[in-house]
């Protein structure tokens, strides 16, 4: 069988991300389209808006065949070791190749890019860490560095969001498995972060600012999504008594600010150069996440840094954890969230050839990774009321989703 | 100036304990009634339902002219600890006088107690120790063992619970500072515990229940409450939106046991024993936190063990923390919750003779004890609304109430 990898956050799985899935499929002729798909916690350090379960069942429903989990280790990262993870849980099923949406849409740019940048590697650095010094954000440092050395051009847009994520997937392929093809899909209408919901082809985040700000499903956020997403957005919903944002989990975030002393703060993953004393100050005055987040962040600390940092005091995720995992070459198991029965004979068939454990069982394994999983979980879940907070947070242990 | 001293919790400050005050002063012919009183969590690790300043405004209304913080170190603890923090707080204010409840009314079988104990220290405590081995309770095993050498008889029942702490003040007393007079007033009416509410001498438990089952005042509570104290209850409802039980807290408890690790669970002060473990998966199945509760508790973890052990677990108090004061002889400072111009000319009168430094601008002290009660404040605070909670947090760092 020929299959396909795409990297995905599903928050909510919408109609571009329903082009992506076939489209994709039709360019790498796969049988099997895989999906590796953030958890509770996503890249930009925010809650889903509904649990993994669900997401990966509108997923199933919608074209993708098996559904695995990146972990939190990898997922609540930025771009670089966020792709690492996915590439690796990916090469570990043994995809043929991978199809990633970009504004760009064409793979050899990439290919130029990766080698210019290798072939610069010392001067990029340098102007990087120049930047940083000047006090910029990495994400500035880094577009500073690419136009500096030439690699964003006028035809190839070095800094946008889809691009960045694309060369990531790029790097790690050529880095960790140079069997996987990569391929790319000129993403359609609307931007990334477009925030103004318009049609069929809208943003993740201009649905998901609908769906909030209505707290219900309005004509303008059904038309955007499959109707196998408003379903489960739906079902969500009747079963857990929300849908999940940040503005939840403040009272969580200020009381771990609050009780935790400097030196825990200290041992969380992504708290550096005294953050610490910067947010124990800053929940003292804080009435909302929002109010929270303008007062920490900074040019140098950008919204998505600080909202990533918050997610990891949220989990308890530690620096130490984190060292653990991030710079490995491998990942220690690969995790299903759901498949179809094209997905399940695909991994009957790969399963013996696999280097590492493949886990649909999770109350029968033990790795502390999963048990990183688990505290995400119950984080996740902390705001439903308290007769269903249990209730789902056993289903960490349950068996992947099947259609 | 002549001062008798008393030892408080006020949740909330009824006519029983105005009794208290009243005949207090009129037993000790004490010019100034100087109160030391719990915070924000009390001895039975309960939060209180009102905040430990409104408890301060209506002990001083209602004839009480000094109230002292019985600093959280020493207030959610076991008799022997809460009293000796008591004790030396009381102290270290040069009292003339301690005057407590007592079911039993008399202090010559608290002496004789007292004697008779120390006559048979190592017999007791090898009782003591064969009770706690059979499985016993601390408390049943400190009751068998009194038993067994003959302390508790007949006329005085020294298991009766205002018993047990009068005589932990009396030992407290004789170890520490024998220059304090030591009386006590017979308790009238009401039993400890008695959680059926009539007349006007009601017990604490008893008119905590009925308020918050009633979620407001009904007829029967306020009989049992002066009217400074209906006034203060009232006021703290508009400002904080509710009253405070353990009930509020449970999802923070949930989300902190699910998130910190056996190792961290154990760093808590009173998390012995392996109760770890026990704690980490009763919560797993908890939908309250009485089901929580039932879960956890044993025959030899009672519940106020417990209560403790999970008040110290949301407050974030570790051993370490404890092992630095506990044992200590002296309390490292004294604060001032409130006074009348009564208890600020004795402050006036004693300050120059103090031993330890006197607290009544905590923004400007700097001490790890004030810290732990920063962090206990914001705990408390915790449950209340988002645009709420940083006011009455910030007024820990503000001056003593004035009346």
């Amino acid at each position: 069988m020929n299959a396909c990898g795409i990297v995905v956050e599903y928050n909510p799985f919408h109609n571009g991300h329903k082009y992506h899935v076939s489209k994709s499929r039709e360019q790498s002729g796969a049988d099997c389209m895989i999906a590796v798909m953030s958890g509770h916690f996503l890249q930009r350090g925010e809650p889903a808006i509904i649990d993994k379960w669900h997401r990966t069942k509108a997923a199933l429903q919608s074209g993708v065949d098996l559904v695995l989990e990146l972990p939190y280790v990898y997922a609540v990262q930025h771009s670089d070791y966020f792709s690492k993870g996915a590439v690796l849980s990916l090469s570990a099923l043994g995809i043929d190749s991978l199809c990633f949406g970009s504004e760009n849409g064409k793979i050899p740019p990439f290919m130029k890019a990766y080698d210019d940048l290798k072939e610069n590697k010392t001067s990029y650095e340098v102007k990087i860490r120049q930047a940083l010094d000047l006090g910029h954000s990495y994400p500035d440092a880094a577009r500073i560095a690419n136009e500096a050395i030439g690699i964003s051009t006028a035809s190839f847009d070095f800094s946008a969001p889809n691009n960045i994520l694309g060369f990531s997937y790029i790097k790690q392929i050529l880095t960790y498995d140079e069997s996987i093809k990569p391929l790319t899909i000129k993403r359609q209408e609307s931007e990334f972060h477009d925030e103004h919901l318009s049609g069929r082809m809208a943003s993740a985040t201009s649905i998901r600012k609908e769906i909030l700000k209505e707290d219900g499903l309005s004509e303008h956020a059904r038309q955007a999504l499959p109707q196998e997403t408003i379903d489960q957005l739906t079902h969500y919903r009747e079963r857990a008594d929300l849908w999940h944002n940040w503005n939840l989990y403040f009272p969580l975030l200020h009381y771990k600010l609050s009780v935790s002393s400097l030196k825990e703060l200290h041992a969380i993953h992504g708290v550096d150069e005294g953050l610490e004393y910067r947010l124990k100050q800053a929940i003292k005055t804080s009435v909302s996440f929002f109010d929270f987040m303008e007062k920490v962040k900074t040019k140098r600390y950008t919204w998505t840094r600080i909202q990533r940092v918050c997610t990891h005091i949220l989990t308890n995720f530690t620096k130490v954890e984190a060292d653990l995992y991030l710079d490995q070459n491998t990942v220690p198991y690969v995790r299903v969230l759901g498949m179809n029965q094209t997905g399940q004979d695909y991994l009957g068939q790969r399963k013996k050839k696999m280097d590492v454990p493949l886990i649909t069982q999770p109350q029968k394994a033990n790795h502390l990774m999963l048990d990183i999983e688990e505290r995400a979980s119950a984080a996740y879940y902390n705001p439903l009321p308290n007769d269903r907070r249990n209730n789902h947070y056993h289903r960490e242990f349950g068996a992947p989703v099947r259609i």
